[in-house]
C-alpha cells in the first residue's frame, strides 16, 4: 500500500497577540500569565452597604464587569470571580444607630413641648459647633453659645458664591452641613411660634424633628449611641442596601459574582487569621484590639509593606481614613500600624475573640475571605483606585504575613476615578447622582457605552454633553447600521437566490472582507493591549462606516452575505461587552432588558404570580392540616386540584416539601401532563385494587349475613333442612323427633339448641343489616 | 519618593493545553497552527443540490457546524467559513432533464391510446434490460423481448427474502429498480384492461404515466435528452433544492456559511483556472474536454498526486464514480486522469471556452472557488469522508498545479460515515430518512446530541434504540438538573439573603467548586484532543451528577451560588455546541427555536405580514403611477397614509426606492413618530406657503374683477365719478357734456369711449365670475 507523503506543520506568518494588562504592582503593562492553565482566580473588592449606589459605583462595577466579560467571553478564560460585601463597618454602625435613635426619639415625641424645643436647639448648637464651624472664615466663627445670634448674618453671607467657595475649600462638606443646619434653624423658629400659639400637636413635633434629622442624629448618637443593644439594626440596614445594590447592578447588566462573601459570615475565620498573624510575629494586641506591625513586616526578609504605594506609607490622612470614624488608635507602635481587630465599645456590634468582644478591622476581611476561597495566591485582584492605599496594601501585607508567601496577588488592577461635569462627585456639590436617578435619564446600554469609550484605568468625566452627543451618536450609528442590514438580509431572503450567474464576490467584496479580517485583528490587538476598549470600539465604528460606504456604493451588485457577516460579528462583540442581551450571531445589539419590547422571558413574566399562587396554597394547606372537619378536607382537595389540575397545563409543577414550602418548578407542560397521567393511572390502579378488596370483604360479609336470613324458629324446618329430617318441633322450632318420629338424643337436642342460639345471633345481625339497608334506600329516595 | 519593589511574572503551575486535530493528511492528531494569528481560513465541501437532504447530510453538516462553533465560540478563532453549492453536475442534469421530459410527455398525453401503451411497454422492457437484469441470477435473466413473459415468475421469486438478498449483493439498487418495474407492470396491465373497456380518458393515461415515472424517465431521456434546449430547467431545479437544503440546515440549527459560492457564478474563473493548469503543463485538451495529467503532476518536483489516499490511485470504481454518469473519457493519457472541463453534448448546459462549449468538471469548482476567496493556501478544508478520494485529492492536485505551491491545504478533516440501524443508508434498503422526516420524530437538539455523543470522524450508527434510550436519557438528565437549579435559584431570590451569619462556603462547597474547575480543565482538554465531544459531554454529565449529589445531601446548608454557577457554565457549553438558542449565562439550554413557546422574536413574527402589506402597497402604487385620474390619486394618498399613518405606531418604516420596491425596516415606533412629525411640520409649512401664494393671487384677481363691478353704462355717473363731473349722457351712459353743460371735446369723447369699451370687457368678466360663484354656492347647498 502506498504511503502518504510527509507533512510539515504550517509556518506562522503572524503570531497571535499576547494579552498584557496594566498592573498596579509595576505601573506598567505586563504580560498576563495565569498560574494554572486557563483557570483565573479573581477577587474584586465589593461595596460597603449603607446607602444607595451612585455613579461612582456604576463606573467601578460596570468597568469590572466589562473586564470580566472580556476575560471569559472573549479570551475564553475559566474565571472564578469572587466579590465581598462589607456588612460590618464604622459607617454602617453609625448610619444604623443614628437612624434607629432618631426614629425612637420621633416615636417618643407625641407633642411639641418646651423640652423638645430645648433638645433640638441643643442639638442644633452642637452641630454648628462640630460640623459647620470649621468651614467658616476664622473671623466669622460664632463663639460658644452665640450660634443662634450669629446665624441670620451667616445665612445672608451664604448667598455669596465667592464666600461659599472659600468655605468649601476649608471643608468639602461645608455646603451639606450648612444646608442641614439652616433647615433645622427655620424649623426651630416655626416651632417656637407654634408653641406660643398653643399648637402643641404631634404633627408640629414631627415636623420639627424631620427637618432637624441630621442635627439630631449626631447629638442623639453622642448621647445614647452607647446604649444601643439591639445589634440586629446593623444587619438589617446592611441587608437592605445589599439588596438595593444588586438590583442596581442587574439593571446595569453587571453579572453577579460567581462567589459572594459577606464579612458577617466569616468572623470565626477572621479571628483565627488574626491569631495566625500574631503567631507569625506581625501583630500585637492592645486593650482588646489587635494591630498589624507594619515596621516589623517591612523589615522582614521577603516582605515589603505598601507594594502598591510605598510613597503613601506616611500619609496620615489616608491612614486615618482607613481606620474609620469609630476607631481608637492609642497604643499603636507606629502611626502606620492598622487595626486587624477592634475592641467593640458599647453600642457597637461584637463577636467573641481571644482579645475580648470585638469586630474585624476593615482590611482583614478581604484577606480572610479571598484566602478562604483561593488560598495563598490569586491571579487578579481588582478594585477602585481609591482603595489602592491603604486598603489593598494592608490586605497584601496581612495575607503575606499570614501565609508567609512572597506574593499573594499576581496582578492588581484598579479602575479610575469618576468626575461629574469636571468635578469630583459629592453630595455637597449637588452633582451626586444615584444609579436609580441616572437610569431614569439613560439606558444601561448608554451608560456602559459611556464607560467603554474610556480606558478602564483612566479618570472618566461624565457629562450631560458627552452623553447626549457622543454616546447617543455612537449608539445611533450602530442602530442605523443594524436596521439597514436587517432590512437588506430580510429582503434578500424574501427574494431567494438570484439566478443571473453573476459572481458577486468581486474586488469590492474582497476588500470589504479584508477590512473585516483586519478589524478582527485590530480588535484583538486593542483588547490584548490592556483591555483598550475605546480603541476596540473605534475599530467597530470604522468597520461600520466602511460597510456603509460599500452598501451605498455597490448598487445591484451588493453581496448581502459579506454585510451580514460583518453585522453578526459587530453584534457579537457589542454583546460581549454587555451592551445587549441577544443570542450569539444575532444581527444587532440584542434586546435592552428593560425596554419591555419584543422578546419576553417566559420565566420572568410568570414567576411572580406563580409565587403568590404558591404561597396562597401554602396557607390553605396549613389551615387544613391544623383543623379537622369536612370543610378542611375540601380545602386540601382544592389544593391538590390546583397542583394536579389547574397548574399542569400552564407548565407549573409544585413539589411539596417537608418544611411546608413547595418548590416551584417551570416544566414543559407536555412533561407535566405525562407525569400527571402516570400518577393518575397509578392512583386509579390503587383505587381499583382497594375497591376490589372492599367488594371482596362485602361479599364475605354478605355471605355471612346471608346465613342469618333464616330465623332460628325456621332453621330446622323445610326447606332449610331436607323434607323428613325431623318429625315434630317445639314452639321455638327446636326439633323434638327425627323423620321417623323417634325422639332426639340428649346430645342431638343439645347440639340443636346450640345451633339455634347461634342462628338467633346471626339472624339478629341479618335483621339489623336489613333495616340499615332499608333506611339507606329510604334516605336515597 | 519610595519606589515599588521589583515584580516578577508568576510561574505557570499548569500549561494551557494545545489544540490538536486529526489531520487526514497525516492520519494522526497534529497541533493546529493557524498561519495568520487567530484568523482561520476554512473551506467546507457543500452539497450537490438535486434532491431532498437526508440523514447523511444531517450527520455531515451538523458535525461540521459543531466543529466550527467550537473553533469560533470556544477557542475564539476568527474563522472565515466558506462553503460551495454544486449547482452544475451530471446528477442535476439527468434529474432535471428526466423530470422535464416526463412532465412534457404527461401533458401531451391527453388520452389513453394504443400508442401510449406501446411507448410505456417499450420503456418498461428497456428498464428491465438496463436496470433490473444485472441484479438477477444469471439463469433467471429474461431474454431480450421476453421480459413480459418472465415477469410473473420473477415477481413471485421476489417474495423470497433469501433470493432478494442475493440480488442485492449483485446490485445494491436492485430492490429499488425492481419495485419501480413492478409498479409500472401493474399499471400497464390495468391500462390494457381500460383500453379494452373503452375507458380512454386523460385520467387513465396519467395514472399509467405516474405509475411508470422511473421507467419512462430513463427511456425518454435516452430518446429525447439531447433535444432539450431550455437550460433554465437545470438552474431552477438546483435553486429549488438549494433553498430546501438551507431550510433543513436552519432547522438543525446549522449556521449559514460566512461566504457561499455557487459553481454557476464562477464559470469564467473556472475557465481561466483550467487555462492556467494547461499552461503550467498539467492539463491537456481532447475533443473539447480538458483533462488533468496525473502522471506528469506526480512526477514533478515538489508535487505528489493523491496525498490523502495514495493507495486509491488505481481504484477504477472510485475514479469512474468521480467522473459522473454523463462523462466521455476516451482519449485520456491515463485512467487516473480526470476531467477539468467537459465538452457539453446536446441537451447539456454549456458555457463558452477556448475548447468549445462545455461545462466544469466536478473537482475543479472547489479549487477555483476556494482559491478565489483564500488564494494559494487555507488552514482547514473539510468534507465527508466519502469525498477524500478522488474529489479532495484531485482538488489539491489541481490547486497545487495552478498555484505552483507545495501545500494548498494545511489541515484536511473528514467527518465519518453514517449508518442507520447498522446498515449503510440507501433508498433501496428502505432505511433512507430525509431531514424533514427525522425532524418529525426528534428535535434538532436530540439529533445534535446524538452526533455529539460520537467522535466527529468516527462511523456513527444511528438507531431508534439509541435515540430513545441514550439520547433522551442524556437530554432528560440535563433537563431535570436545569429545572431543579432554576427552582432553587428562584426560591433563594424570593427569600433574600439569610441573616444567620452562617458561612455556607465550607468544605462541601470547596469540593464542588474544585469539581467545576476540574471539569472546566477536562472539558478543554477533551476539545483540544481533536474535538473529542463525547468526552466533553461526559465531563458535563459527571459534573451534573456530582452537583445533584451535593444538592440532595446538603440540606439547609446548601449554597445556591455554587450550584447556579455550575448550571450557568454547563448551559453555556451546551449552547456553544448549538444545543440551545439562549443568551450567555442563562441557566438551561435556552429555547428550542421550533418549540414555539416562551420567548418570541418580534422580527420573526412581524416580518411575513409586513412583507405582504408592503407588496400590496407596491401593487397599488404601480397602478396609480401608470394610470391618470382622480381615483388613482386616491390610491396614492392611501399608500402614503399606510406608510405615514398606519404603520408608524407599529414601528414599521417603508423606504421607497427607485426600483419600485420599498425597503422594509423595523424601527422603534418613537423614532418613526418623531420622523413623521418632522415630515408633517415641513409639509404643513410648505402647504401654508403655497396657500398664502394662492390667496395673494386670488386677492389680486378679485381686485381686478372688482374694477369690473360697475357696468360701463354707470361708470361716468355718480357715485362712480364725483357729482357734477358730467352734465348729460347718451343712452349708453357716455358723457356728452361736462358739469358745467359744456360739450366734451373730441379727444375727451374718444378717451371716454375707449374707457367705456375697456370697462365693458371688465364688467363682462366680473359678471362671469359672479355667475360662477353663484353656481358654486348653489352646488354647495
Amino acid at each position: 500500500m502506498a504511503a502518504q507523503p510527509p507533512w510539515s506543520p504550517p509556518a506562522r506568518k503572524a503570531e497571535e497577540p499576547v494579552l498584557k494588562l496594566y498592573n498596579s504592582l509595576t505601573r506598567t503593562k505586563t504580560e498576563f500569565v495565569p498560574t494554572n492553565g486557563r483557570h483565573v482566580k479573581w477577587y474584586n473588592c465589593g461595596p460597603t452597604v449603607y446607602d444607595a449606589s451612585h455613579m461612582g459605583h456604576a463606573r467601578n462595577y460596570v468597568t469590572q464587569d466589562v473586564l470580566r466579560r472580556i476575560m471569559t467571553d472573549y479570551f475564553g478564560y475559566d474565571v472564578h470571580f469572587v466579590m465581598n460585601i462589607t456588612d460590618i463597618d464604622d459607617k454602617i454602625i453609625l448610619r444604623a444607630r443614628q437612624t434607629h435613635l432618631v426614629e425612637n426619639f420621633r416615636s417618643e415625641s407625641s407633642s411639641l413641648s418646651q423640652k423638645l424645643l430645648d433638645d433640638v436647639a441643643a442639638a442644633w448648637s452642637a452641630y454648628v459647633e462640630s460640623k459647620v464651624r470649621k468651614g467658616l472664615p476664622e473671623a466669622e466663627r460664632p463663639g460658644k453659645g452665640k450660634e443662634r445670634e450669629a446665624w441670620p448674618q451667616l445665612s445672608a453671607r451664604f448667598q455669596d458664591k465667592g464666600w461659599r467657595q472659600e468655605c468649601l475649600k476649608r471643608d468639602e462638606k461645608f455646603e451639606m452641613h450648612f444646608n442641614a443646619t439652616n433647615a433645622s434653624y427655620t424649623a426651630i423658629l416655626a416651632a417656637e411660634e407654634s408653641l406660643k400659639a398653643g399648637q402643641t400637636g404631634q404633627e408640629a413635633a414631627h415636623k420639627l424633628i424631620d427637618s432637624s434629622h441630621d442635627v439630631l442624629a449626631v447629638w442623639l448618637d453622642k448621647q445614647y449611641g452607647s446604649t444601643v443593644t439591639d445589634h440586629s439594626i446593623f444587619r438589617s440596614l446592611a441587608a437592605y442596601w445589599e439588596g438595593q445594590f444588586f438590583k442596581d447592578m442587574r439593571r446595569l447588566r453587571v453579572r453577579d459574582p460567581d462567589t459572594l462573601t459577606r464579612v458577617t459570615e466569616y468572623v470565626p475565620e477572621i479571628v483565627s487569621f488574626v491569631e495566625g498573624i500574631v503567631k507569625n510575629g506581625y501583630g500585637y494586641a492592645v486593650d482588646g484590639s489587635v494591630y498589624f506591625d507594619t515596621r516589623t513586616f517591612d523589615r522582614a526578609d521577603g516582605h515589603t509593606y505598601a507594594k502598591l504605594e510605598p510613597w503613601s506609607k506616611s500619609n496620615t490622612e489616608l491612614l486615618e481614613e482607613g481606620e474609620g470614624a469609630l476607631s481608637v488608635t492609642t497604643g499603636r507602635r507606629s502611626p502606620a500600624d492598622f487595626a486587624l481587630w477592634k475592641a467593640s465599645k458599647p453600642g457597637e456590634p461584637s463577636w467573641p475573640s481571644p482579645w475580648g468582644p470585638g469586630r474585624p478591622g476593615w482590611h482583614i476581611e478581604c484577606s480572610v475571605m479571598a484566602s478562604a476561597i483561593f488560598g495563598d495566591n490569586m491571579d487578579i485582584h481588582s478594585g477602585g483606585i481609591d482603595l489602592a492605599f491603604p486598603h489593598h496594601d494592608n490586605e497584601m501585607a496581612q495575607s503575606e504575613a499570614y501565609h508567609n508567601c512572597p506574593a499573594w496577588v499576581n496582578y492588581f488592577i484598579h479602575t479610575g476615578h469618576l468626575h461629574i461635569e469636571g468635578l469630583k462627585m459629592s453630595k455637597s456639590l449637588k452633582n451626586f447622582i444615584t444609579i436609580d436617578e441616572i437610569l431614569q435619564r439613560y439606558t444601561a446600554r448608554q451608560l456602559r457605552l459611556a464607560f467603554l469609550t474610556q480606558l478602564w484605568n483612566a479618570k472618566v468625566d461624565f457629562s450631560e454633553a458627552f452623553m447626549t452627543t457622543e454616546v447617543r451618536g455612537v449608539e445611533g450609528a450602530f442602530n442605523n447600521f443594524f436596521t439597514l442590514v436587517k432590512a437588506l438580509v430580510s429582503q434578500a431572503e424574501a427574494e431567494g437566490p438570484k439566478l443571473d450567474d453573476r459572481n458577486r464576490f468581486q474586488e469590492p467584496e474582497r476588500e470589504l472582507t479584508d477590512a473585516l479580517h483586519n478589524a478582527q485583528t485590530s480588535f484583538r490587538a486593542a483588547l490584548c493591549d490592556s483591555f483598550n476598549t475605546p480603541q476596540a470600539l473605534d475599530v467597530l465604528r470604522e468597520l461600520v462606516s466602511r460597510t456603509n460606504v460599500y452598501i451605498n456604493s455597490r448598487g445591484a451588485n451588493l453581496d448581502v452575505s459579506v454585510v451580514e457577516r460583518i453585522a453578526r460579528w459587530v453584534g457579537n462583540m457589542l454583546r460581549m461587552f454587555g451592551l445587549g442581551e441577544g443570542e450569539t450571531d444575532e444581527i444587532g445589539w440584542g434586546q435592552e432588558r428593560d425596554a419591555g419590547e419584543g422578546t419576553v422571558n417566559r420565566e420572568e413574566v410568570l414567576m411572580p404570580y406563580l409565587r403568590s399562587l404558591s404561597s396562597f396554597r401554602d396557607g390553605v394547606r396549613k389551615l387544613a392540616i391544623a383543623g379537622g372537619d369536612r370543610a378542611l378536607k375540601d380545602i386540601l382537595a382544592l389544593s391538590d386540584k390546583l397542583r394536579d389540575t389547574d397548574l399542569v397545563p400552564l407548565g407549573v409543577a409544585l413539589d411539596d416539601q417537608e418544611d411546608g414550602k413547595a418548590l416551584v418548578k417551570l416544566v414543559p407542560p407536555a412533561e407535566l401532563i405525562k407525569a400527571r397521567e402516570e400518577k393518575r393511572a397509578q392512583a386509579e390502579a390503587k383505587a381499583a385494587k382497594k375497591a376490589a378488596a372492599v367488594e371482596a370483604e362485602r361479599q364475605k360479609r354478605l355471605q355471612k349475613l346471608e346465613k342469618g336470613r333464616v330465623p332460628p324458629q325456621e332453621m330446622f324446618k323445610p326447606p332449610n333442612v331436607p323434607e323428613g329430617t325431623y318429625g315434630s318441633w317445639d314452639e321455638n322450632g327446636l326439633p323434638l323427633t327425627d323423620g321417623e318420629g323417634k325422639e332426639l338424643s340428649k346430645n342431638q337436642t343439645k347440639k340443636a339448641q346450640k345451633d339455634w342460639t347461634n342462628q338467633q345471633k346471626l339472624h339478629e345481625e341479618f335483621l339489623q343489616w336489613q333495616r340499615a339497608e332499608q333506611w339507606q334506600r329510604a334516605e336515597q329516595r
